[in-house]
């Protein structure tokens, strides 16, 4: 089968390799259907994650239809159009059965971490890809939602909502910023009014994407290069700061920004992944009562999250952007590597 | 009357002052009839807090007998034995009606914190102190709780369980870790208990104060200068981190310790006061799905607390190892001053 | 001044009465400028709470203009806009610091409830009414708010709410079940969006309330009278049954229903108030994990609904169908006392 | 094999059956080492249960070895001491994900409830049981645990510490009583500690259960039979009621009772198994702001009781009262079956 394959820093092919094979009873393949490329695909790439090694292939969003399935799954059968989650959960081991699918121990000398696909297993950026505990991680695609819906349903809406608005425990009447407009940001501001938010503050440094940031949800934007941006954004709250104030990009800077607007009492929710560390102000932070929180998305909203695309109430579709076929893999790549020129959020690559 | 007075960094006398009135109907004055000295005051006297003017009266913590009460002051009447809370809490603000008294916004223009006493208005180290909003600010003492035993519920007590034990979501069967065996990380360790930590390891640089820690609740102590400190507490929990992890020191490596030895998924808790930014490593906890808290005391815990202290389940009496009288003031400022030597936890001032 | 006088069962008077007095430093006179009459009022005048002496002034729900405030009221002076809360709350007894407001224990020998107003002290049916705990009890009314909104947020959208669904546990994606499209059911349907419900049933025996329910957010209704209601509730969910079922009645037939359609782990919210006792199927429901809630509401919601109403993201203006003046309380009365036949769910009474 | 194999209403025997096989990957084959006998399956013989068929083994406690597992058990292996959890999980249902457990939806056309083993499935109180979901329903026994003492935790002690402890919120300093001092109710007040309870109140008819429950953790004893049983529970707290009251008997005078002596914003946590609907004094309660819980046990908890068991925090060999071996199985029950006159709390039956 062709898929893309890592091949050291800077380096991917979309190229032959061989068929994946049902390795234990609880795995399944998956032929997959369409597949796309999230930012911590180019972090990889960028040779950031050195877990991943030459010759793994990427991925870890998708939506597919099984093609066989072990012989202790229960749950699906072959033929069945399925949603991949890119969190693996065996459901039986410690914290797994506390719901903290994220960092699942799993068997078999695995890693105690629930995001394995494209990073310690082969992933779905190919035509077919092993699925392991496939009855956790695996959801059946109901009819009336597209692949380029269900899509962002393997990693970017719950990761966005539950590491920016559950764990930011947002709350009715509640004044969120979201500090960053990309794809995860957009997934936050998507999915908050779930809790009732009363004002949504959409902060970027690209006038293009507080524009977009409207249609998923933000009541406001700020222009973040502004000299004045924070006066505009608490100008927008009783004085105080926002309740919850969510990061969406992964630098130092917006997450520090982060810290600044939160009220006493409030919430800093760090959904960026970050590649440094950052300086954090105890020495005013700590008589503010804050909350920080930061995470893997467990992906256990997956199935409620689907049910709201299924309604259309999340515009998941409005995320994806551009469209390829598997044989523009490497394209799709590169439209998505340069989303601030390209205006990408997401790339969807489709079967052709 | 006679008060301990802020002279500026480094001075502080116990001189005469006039008495404090009544200004508002909502005020009580309060007879101080035994008192403490904190590490704020300490900070204090070192210039960190400049929002305390000189010529204030120190001190936030005490307890004594009611001498007038304003008109609208309906929980408490003249001769009442009562705790002063460090806490002032306006009950109708904002902040009061959420719960967050720790930032009561007050009426009358005083600044958005609860925390006033020793800072922005005159403080419990002096003969008479006003309480303002005295219905919300002082608890009634019950027959058997001695003044020593009170004035631990001022500050100490709530804060180790408030911000400790509460912010950090201990729960039945958790490793906790206290870093920092002073009077806050005991209060700490002292209140665990109630969530049904199930391990409680204490971690100091002072083997003393690890030997007194066992008296306040801990199971096993960690000696931190040890270079295998992590490798120890980790033996003590299932090799992946403890649940929470409370920081009572105030520095930057004990908050970085916190964040290396809590489990993904766990809680860190800082209780400490700091004046220095810390280092937060999100480039690796960003995946961690772990979570930060801090703040100043809200003191709603204060009467459940009481209670306990009644009953003899906190040994809130074997937090005072030093006893003074109001005229020698200076010398308990200056035992407490030397506590690494003196071996002080509280010292306890008592009107002769 | 004029006032709807209760004079024992089934006697009501819109009559000439001594003009409030501020009694307590905390109280505050407001004129009223718009009432309304809530079904409670009818039970009293049943004879059904039988606390209410003959000689009280009926009313629990108003919008006014202050006109003397007490000594120690701080947040208000003359003049202001107010919505009175049907709650009362002196923000410093043993309930009030916990947060349950319902149950203020107050001072002066009152009751332990929060509800005084038309039921142990005269109400808002009147020209001009006093308020007790005024820095607590009152909320300033925002420009852009009309009156007819405002007096929604005395009682009516509070309680459907709080008791409805905060007690109900209402969660993203939820289905939920109203039974009972009167007044409080729609509340409680016009708000349970602030907690992402995807599913919500209005369930009543009036095809009309049924049709009412659609504008207040019911996504689908299921006639009580049919033979196979609860099959159609049922085909509504996964089959298992309805996550939230909020009974907005008050007889025992409907409590049952609530409990015959949840699911197991789900919630039974009554809100309904109740004359007689129920039967509750412990034989049947003990296995079930299911939980029941009710309550008086503790109105602490009610400045998050205000900033939600003045968004107009909560139709509260569709409540009120049927517009009076004070001149005309007894025909108000008769309209809502008819309700069935009239389509009332609000009657706004307004100083003409 | 030998079991104890229902034969209808009454009848029971100890005989001859085949030996149980793994029919399911998931599933093990344990031998039982110790065994215990449920009030349940009493209720069972007393033709309660009608799901329960006339040729089940009967009984859902146990502790055994392992002698044989499923090709996709992972956790475990032959000759792993294990102590079996009353319910079963498949790990991958809409409730187990969850963390309902108790309401398992399972595979294979078994009903939606946790609890199968000598219900829907052959049961413990053989010399072999068939596990299902071996994975998720078994947990390693220590050393240092005691058949007898882990006996006790495949129900009784997470029955008492989820559906009375957790379900009833028990909090820091709370009153808390607890109607019914039997096994349950025992383990109730074993773990109540475990969230701080300041007062626990054991009431009973029996003067001898009553002197037990001291040894469980009741701090007071009530007499229920006594005239002035409820003024005596009041007296015990501020006067408004216990903050939750926990139901460990299972008929409608204690669901009354457990009602009766609430406090405004308390719990009533039913844990009894109840044959009859009980009445609900909605016409008093409704404006109380009570909470009523029940459920089944969803044994989440069980490995963190496990750990205190093993540290001796709960002295859970007390409820050890009578030893057997499995030849005196019928004695066993006949001892049980008279509990009131034998004392008997839990009898513990082993293999010779």
């Amino acid at each position: 089968m062709k898929a893309l394959v890592y091949g050291g820093p800077g380096v991917k092919s979309w190229t032959d390799v061989p068929d994946p094979v049902i390795v234990n009873p609880t795995d399944a393949i998956v032929q997959v259907d369409t597949t796309t490329i999230c930012g911590t695909d180019l972090h990889i790439l960028g040779g950031d994650v050195p877990a991943v090694q030459v010759g793994r292939i990427l991925g870890h969003e998708g939506v597919g239809t099984i093609t066989e399935v072990g012989a202790s799954v229960t749950n699906f059968t072959v033929g069945d159009r399925v949603i991949i989650s890119c969190i693996k959960s065996c459901g039986h081991c410690t914290n797994c059965t506390a719901g903290l699918f994220s960092h699942c121990l799993g068997d078999e000398g695995q890693s105690g971490i629930g995001w394995i696909f494209g990073h310690l297993i082969d992933g779905t950026q190919a035509d077919y890809v092993r699925v392991p505990y496939a009855d956790n991680s695996l959801h059946k695609l109901p009819d009336g939602v597209s692949d380029a819906e269900a899509v962002m349903l393997s990693d970017i809406l719950p990761t966005g909502f539950e590491i920016g608005v559950q764990y930011g425990q947002v709350k009715p009447g509640d004044v969120v910023a979201v500090i960053g407009a990309g794809p995860v940001g957009l997934a936050a501001m998507a999915t908050v009014g779930l809790y009732g938010a009363a004002t949504v503050i959409a902060i970027d440094l690209d006038q293009n994407r507080l524009e977009q940031a409207r249609e998923f949800g933000a009541t406001d934007t700020v222009l973040s290069g502004a000299a004045d941006w924070k006066e505009r954004v608490l100008a927008l709250t009783d004085g105080s700061g926002v309740d919850v104030a969510i990061e969406a990009v992964g630098i130092p800077q917006t997450f520090t920004m982060a810290t600044e607007i939160v009220r006493p009492g409030g919430h800093v929710a760090n959904v960026g992944v970050h590649g440094k560390p950052v300086e954090l102000h105890l020495e005013t932070l700590w008589i503010q009562n804050i909350n920080i929180s930061m995470g893997l998305v467990n992906a256990n909203t997956t199935p409620m999250l689907l049910k709201l695309v299924a309604q259309k109430k999340i515009p998941a579709d409005k995320l994806a952007t551009h469209h390829f076929t598997f044989d523009q893999m490497l394209d799709a790549y590169d439209t998505f590597g340069r989303a601030a020129e390209t205006k990408a959020l997401k790339v969807v690559i489709t079967r052709s």
